[in-house]
């Protein structure tokens, strides 16, 4: 018998555990439900009787430690930066480890330590990262088994929303975490392009756009995000020209947002301590060149040509230019804006999220250049049942199950980049409906 | 009879060095010029047998300690960082410490320290900090004094080159730390216009430009430079409705500097690991969006469309349009910029530098608005006697010379804003020409 304890239940959660404890009582496994509160622990582990829920304090290393002891295997399903503390416990305690985040320099650096242990830690495991690495190398796999050359792959992906719940003029809400949306594709994004290095700052980003198309759900923006560079080794294409991984809005979102790149209202670097009293559009004028006379409105059209009516209605719909007082006075402009936004662009009952993910290869074949589409569409059943905590959920939870059923039998530290992960788990997740759409041509 | 130590004697503390030399024998006093090279320290210690020449290692405590203790007052020409080390040091051994640094949060908090010692650390006594707060301070006591309200001050300074080393056709070299100009304006600068609270991000403060016009010398951009907000509080003006502070360049240098900051070229947040040929065009292109057509130049006037022909032969000089293999390939972009730059922007025999600074002022009197502006020109005399190292090293010798003096009394932690240390050090500078030239009309 198998003991699973899943650490941080929260709502992007909700799949994993469902699907776990689904399988319980039929593959005999125990289930423990960790969360800082011990209530949102318990609502998740409904009337089973495979399941316990737990509190877990994480700063008590005892406590902590007590909790993991219990396991065979560990689904961290806290924040990214908390996941080097439980690797350590892991391999102090001789746990296996899934998480959906990115391997980070710090579980890097536990390589050896894994291995020389006989454990398993497979990270990347939801959906970006996870999916994404599966049904690309899926692809890069079979067309490499058949002597083709991949000679472009741009990769994209969005949390959005499903079309019916676009009823605000962004066509955008709060699907997920939103300072993580507010502070998105800050940095320099890097990506090669026909053999050229390209770099391009964060306060160009949002005007270097593709737009991506899908047959049922439309077109949207899809900007360069981080380093695509580093994907060439991880995905075996080392000689690849043109790599770049990316992130979709809805069609049009991306020029607007812009308006806030460019007048600094996303900058993140500094706390803002704004005097009592301080309003919507006394924020946006404080990054709006000083004038006696001007509108606000006219000031941005001046400072920034190419907004148009529609854009600045966009931001007018937000309250920006109306003498409301701000709820938050001191943060950064990213966290003042966050909270103007969370206002504004949270789900309502009824709203349902969606996730797109589109790669676009260029491939050398024998009868000519290949051009393959695969497409993904999720769409979330409601605001429990969203199609991030599926997408996310459901590879971490297919992971541990095969990892327990004896099918994936390699050890050490991983990314589902190989075929032993990936293919069991894309079967298992076409069944659950998340399926790819592949479209092929010639030219 | 008082032992000076000065710590640092590269190139900007030869006037202070000189300075203190020249008053020795006559005021009884040691000097000890300590540097990382005993070299460069023997080299600026002359003839004189009233200095010693040391090296110091400054990794090494007890051989640092040592020669702290050797002294009464301890200069520190060091990079900033080191500061807080020595601070440290003085107060452990007793001793005054003066600076020419901005005085930071570390070194703020030893303040009751100080002060319980008696003894005198006094920061921020160089150019800029240093000869703005005290020039600035002036004004406003003696305004204060006459019962004056004192309701905008902008001030500006500029380390530039004199209008006939002006012979390239960006205008300016390096005169100063390359790496420093290159990074100059990063952040969100702070500043406060008529009562309203201004931000400007990075990537918008090349173009919100204000001319500076001096009389002899001609027109200058100026820029606003960090966080001008904190100066209410510094210079006692907490009510004052604008209140500025920006750095000068040659007018024209800013529209132009903008296409580097613009296309990303003055990021310092990532290493571009560029491959082995890499050249001086293709820098600028990874930059550029792809087009397999357009050259270079087309595409910066396609993505930046107010860039003209004069600045395109600016960037043309630089070769950045030409297949030369770049001399560094791994570093982020502004290491690899600042290498091109200094390749082509470093002083020629006779090339002089200068200090620009000017304060603006609007007064509320009994006659109406006041406008004041206070000006500063001071011209180098060679690469080794520049503007820089006088208009830095000249105030604080000034400051240690009338301390050991006792005319300066006061103890604790201190910048020059008290009229006890800037009055007599403005005279004496005045001395040294170093004078402001002032100017007041009514309206």
């Amino acid at each position: 018998m198998h003991t699973i304890l899943i650490l941080g239940t929260g709502k992007s959660s909700t799949y994993l555990i469902d699907y776990l404890i689904g399988t319980a009582e039929a593959k005999n496994r125990q289930i423990i439900l960790a969360d800082i509160s011990e209530k949102i622990a318990a609502q998740k582990s409904g009337q089973s009787t495979f399941v316990t829920a737990k509190a877990i304090n994480l700063k008590d290393d005892k406590n902590r430690q007590e909790i993991i002891k219990l396991s065979d295997v560990v689904i961290s399903m806290l924040p990214a930066f908390l996941h080097p503390l439980i690797a350590k416990d892991c391999l102090e305690l001789h746990k296996h480890l899934f998480t959906a985040s990115y391997e980070s320099e710090e579980i890097r650096s536990m390589k050896l330590d894994v291995e020389e242990k006989g454990l398993l830690f497979l990270n990347e495991c939801g959906l970006d990262p996870g999916i994404d690495h599966m049904s690309a190398m899926k692809i890069i796999d079979q067309e490499k088994a058949k002597g083709n050359k991949i000679k472009s792959f741009k990769s994209y992906t969005g949390g959005v929303l499903t079309p019916e719940s676009e009823n605000n003029p962004w066509k955008y809400k709060f699907t997920w975490n939103a300072r993580n949306v507010v502070l998105a594709g800050q940095g320099v994004s890097r990506f090669i392009r026909n053999g050229k290095y390209k770099y391009i700052p964060y306060h160009m980003l949002f005007r270097r756009l593709e737009t991506i198309s899908f047959e049922d759900v439309g077109d949207f923006d899809g900007y360069p995000n981080r380093d695509s560079l580093s994907y060439r080794q991880i995905y075996g294409l080392d000689e690849i020209p043109t790599l770049l991984r990316g992130t979709l809005r809805r069609a049009g979102f991306c020029q607007s947002w812009d308006v806030f790149v460019q007048l600094g209202m996303t900058d993140d670097s500094f706390t803002m301590d704004l005097p009592d009293g301080f309003t919507y559009k006394m924020f946006i004028n404080s990054f709006l060149p000083y004038d006696e006379i001007q509108s606000v409105e006219n000031k941005i059209k001046e400072l920034l040509p190419w907004v148009t009516e529609e854009i600045l209605e966009k931001i007018a719909w937000l309250g920006l230019f109306e003498e409301i007082e701000l709820p938050l006075r001191k943060g950064s402009p990213a966290a003042i804006l966050q909270v103007i936004l969370e206002d504004k662009w949270s789900l309502e009952s009824g709203d349902k999220d969606m996730i797109v993910m589109q790669h676009l290869f260029e491939i050398e074949t024998p009868r000519g250049t290949k051009k393959l589409t695969s497409s993904l569409v999720c769409k979330g059943t409601n605001q429990t049942y969203t199609a991030m905590a599926k997408t996310v959920g459901l590879p971490l939870a297919m992971a541990v199950d095969l990892f327990l059923d004896g099918k994936i039998k390699v050890r050490g530290l991983h990314t589902p980049i190989i075929p032993e992960i990936y293919e069991p788990i894309l079967k298992m997740l076409e069944k659950e409906n998340i399926g790819f759409l592949e479209k092929v041509s010639f030219n």
